[in-house]
């Protein structure tokens, strides 16, 4: 693996040094469960190679992730009857990064879920809260998850 | 252009039987304005094929919109200094899906912008209020980012 940061919790992930609920992984992205979900089955797809945000990404590293991104897509949808799936990104402090290795959130929706809210013609997003879960559920979410994951 | 919906507004503007502040494409991807941006600058990227959502996007389409989405990027964080860049797609109606062409939203951030919010450890991204600039605003706004896309 070239462009390894060894300060970097992802970069760890992917080593198989730190540990985490990987859910599918390709030439050029891994997909694991957030330890933090905003709910069940809230995702990161990350690219292999370091690179700290959408500003220093390369074209295969933007493949892999995409790619992921569809396979997981399905698998959530399919684990979970999801009626949906929100995808965020954020890039430096200010877009609302906290750890610098490019991350993808997928978070898994349902009708009357509340994240979301309307007023009037104005469509808002609205406090993504996190939730704790022990390592045991995250790995029974995991696993479920897995189960429903078909490679493209 | 093979997979055109002729009901969709975003399948016309590809056609450029649709108006749209165009800011860059690709030969798989359209970047444009938002219009009704969340802050100035806020730009779509999708696919130039037809796809409803992340759901049913082919390799091509992935691709290009992510190669798109870096050359966005630096591009707004040119033209504006922005201090970040929040990007999120919705998929379903669940998923806050409104027009059904697979649409990348990019957001330019800006420290103390009041768009995200924290809470103890909780990270919180709360209310996208859209606004309602002219078209002349619009034209303004992307002929400032024109100016700074460097294509890969």
């Amino acid at each position: 693996m070239s462009n390894v940061d060894y300060n970097c919790i992802f970069c760890a992930i992917v080593a198989r040094r730190a540990p985490a609920a990987i859910i599918y992984e390709n030439a050029d992205a891994l997909a694991f469960l957030d330890i933090h979900p905003i709910v069940a089955g809230h995702i990161l797809v990350i690219p292999k190679k370091h690179a700290r945000n959408i500003f220093d990404f390369d074209d295969a590293s933007g493949n892999g992730v995409m790619r992921a991104q569809r396979v997981v897509a399905h698998a959530l949808r399919d684990a979970f009857a999801a009626d949906g799936l929100t995808i965020f990104q954020s890039n430096e402090r200010a877009g609302g990064q906290d750890v610098f290795h490019y991350h993808a959130h997928m978070v898994p929706r349902f009708h009357g879920d509340g994240l979301m809210a309307r007023d009037g013609n104005d469509r808002t997003m609205r406090l993504f809260v996190r939730t704790h879960p022990s390592r045991e559920e995250l790995a029974r979410v995991a696993e479920k998850i897995r189960a429903a994951v078909k490679d493209a």
